[in-house]
């Protein structure tokens, strides 16, 4: 019989017992043969079928053509056609001379906007970053590991800083960036962060609005990847750092990133990048060389299938009436099997795509290679931290977006499984 | 009255009487208020309009799967779907193993490379290209601008070589790249050259493909933009470098690049990279850092509409008779207009999307600055050349494709008629 008593508080002969129990119900799933992934933010098909009309709305020569006269078909265009700037300019709250929309991916541009930096240097620095024997990035962690790579792969040195329920230690953030002229940047997802679901406070985003750097080209990376992506309704709504920024007199520390990913298509949606007057103005002035322009067709694909910022708003609910029973069945799974048992702590997000549990210290690689070796796949342990390295290795990141409901409960009942044998392990010790 | 006399053979007042009839047409024009452009490689309207049906040619869900299953609506596939390589490799006779099939814009691709070679190295590279104090690359000219100045943008400083009708120089490239550790690439347009329409002849290739470099880490820089392009009838074939650095046992040496920009839609084709095993290794390890995939709906709907490299073969006659008057309409004048006077020289190119110009030395830029005055726009005098500097300031791009007939012959007129003006002027000094 498995427990639902708290382990902390069982003898070493409860556990052992408890443990037992565990691994026979482990080997019996082993002969099931499971072949599930909670790994990846992935749309699952009903969602990417939302929009597929969106592929037939534009045909005509004439359906291609901007409203300033531009034929979206022909080269041209370098920073996105104006109808689509209007909406993202709507949905962020950013005026549209202070977007460039651009290709499929957000990432492209942020990794592009790093090396970029490392190259050139951003607007009002003394020289690339490149030139530095070393420079440095906070990263709130945990957080998106897309954005460690990007570090990692260009030799950033990375600087972990915890997360709060509020967003980044704000204390440490202020303390680092004011100290050191080779800290250049911090990656941010503010709003239904990656992987904890937090939306950053508004104290937290004015105090970033406020931020003095010793770097005069200090960047923040505001990747705000989930800006519409409720699933609970409209909650919490996230300060508008742009606006804040400027007001602030600091209208340059900003990058924010965005795109319709999770909107419309993974891989073929359309990704903005939105920055002071002064940054796009050296931001443009190379991304001229990289390319004549992005894809105004997919652009144009987009504006005629969602009309407005609206438009995409009211899409959204269709994405969270697919996406809700799904982290409800993670949640409640959760619920029942973890917390009693007194190993595990997660905050239940209101959107995104991830839902962030925190075990025991020392068993999320245990908790990890458990679920693998039954063919259910998480994302990497560790993965949520800088070099891959979780410092209390309990961090795991659920993406329950992917698998059907059905492989969803499956696949939970087996990570509850795997948690509970790998904390049990680690009380026995 | 305008003479037909070879200027060369005029007395000085001969000059000036032909000098002061050009100027009389030359203010009669200033009245007409021309607008028209011949300055980029632009297709036309008509051409546009030729792959119009592509734009609905996927729709339902199944439309979306690859032949190997996967869904193209999401993420994915870093290096593009299978049937999209198939085209290509048919296309350029390269194995679908050493193509990336990527994103809208082949310059995009290859200013990435280069990029990448500056932030990492290339393949066999001791050291990133950026930690050098200097790197240089061999640019054939006249060229194309945009590959010029993606050398300038990264501070690579560029080496002048001149092109024969057999393409570069080889006996420079092969002294240069011998010679010198820091000459680290080359630019080469090799079917239908940017701007002076030249196939490279089989011995240069071969002599390519042979190249012994002072640098373990040169890279010919491949970009087969015209591949396809022939204007009347297939003319020469250029042979296949990559297979012959094959051969020569230097596979690594050549990265080559292609688009549909000039097939399907400029600006929402689809652009290819193509590399050795060992290349596309070290390329793909980065590239995974900065994009989760290129946007494989838009594969997918080239693949549907072409169906195979043949489609696509036998659609490029239909662009082939739209730009044939074109070209004919300038050629014609050329020949009625500046052959006799001697004071013009010009290769008849039989594909791509330029007519290259040269007059009399010392002449280039004010026509250039005549044209414009008069409301016509050709590519810079001097662009075609490295830092926009044209050692004899002779050459002038004509791009045919965007102005409609009509536009065309009005524009060449005009052309021909600056021309003389710069020409008579040079010669009375």
């Amino acid at each position: 019989m498995i427990s639902s008593k708290k382990y902390t508080e069982m003898t070493e002969g409860e556990l052992e017992r408890e443990l037992a129990a565990l691994r026979q119900e482990y080997e019996r799933c082993a002969t099931l043969g499971l072949k599930l992934d909670m790994s990846r933010g992935k749309p699952g098909a009903d969602q990417l079928t939302l929009t597929q009309d969106m592929l037939g709305v534009i045909s005509t020569p004439q359906d291609c053509i901007t409203e300033n006269g531009l034929d979206c078909r022909n080269y041209g265009l370098l920073d996105g056609i104006p109808e689509a700037k209007r909406i993202f300019s709507d949905l962020l709250g950013i005026p549209m001379q202070n977007i460039i929309v651009g290709g499929n991916s957000s990432l492209n541009m942020m990794y592009d906007s790093v090396a970029r930096a490392m190259l050139y240097g951003v607007y009002g620095s003394v020289k690339p970053w490149g030139k530095y024997d070393k420079i440095k990035f906070l990263c709130p962690a945990p957080g998106y590991d897309r954005h460690f790579a990007i570090c990692q792969s260009l030799g950033i040195e990375m600087i972990t800083v915890p997360m709060t329920s509020d967003g980044p230690d704000m204390d440490m953030v202020e303390r680092l960036a004011a100290s050191d002229e080779t800290v250049k940047g911090i990656w941010c997802v503010p709003k239904y962060s990656n992987p904890d679901g937090i939306i950053y406070s508004d104290e937290t985003v004015r105090r970033f609005a406020r931020l003095k750097t010793a770097a005069k080209d200090f960047r923040i990376f505001w990747d705000n990847a989930y800006c519409v992506h409720d699933i609970y309704g409209e909650g919490v709504s996230l300060l508008n750092l742009f606006n804040e920024a400027a007001a602030a007199g600091n209208p340059d520390i900003i990058m924010e990133f965005a795109s319709t990913s999770k909107i419309s298509f993974p891989g073929s949606g359309v990704a903005v990048m939105c920055a002071s007057d002064n940054n796009l103005r050296q931001i443009k002035s190379i991304m001229t060389i990289q390319t004549i322009g992005f894809d105004k067709l997919n652009q144009m694909r987009h504006v005629k299938y969602f009309g407005s910022a609206d438009g995409i708003r009211s899409h959204m609910k269709l994405h969270a009436d697919i996406l809700r029973p799904k982290f409800d069945a993670v949640l409640a799974a959760f619920r029942e099997k973890l917390a009693p048992l007194g190993i595990a702590e997660w905050i239940e997000p209101k959107g995104g795509y991830f839902i962030s549990l925190n075990l025991l210290d020392g068993t999320a690689k245990r908790t990890y290679e458990l679920c693998s070796k039954l063919g259910v796949t998480l994302t990497t342990a560790g993965a949520t931290f800088p070099y891959g390295i979780d410092p209390r290795d309990r961090n795991l990141r659920i993406a329950p977006s992917y698998p059907t409901p059905q492989e969803l409960t499956e696949a939970v009942e087996i990570l509850c499984l795997c948690s509970k044998i790998a904390c049990a392990e680690k009380l026995i010790g």
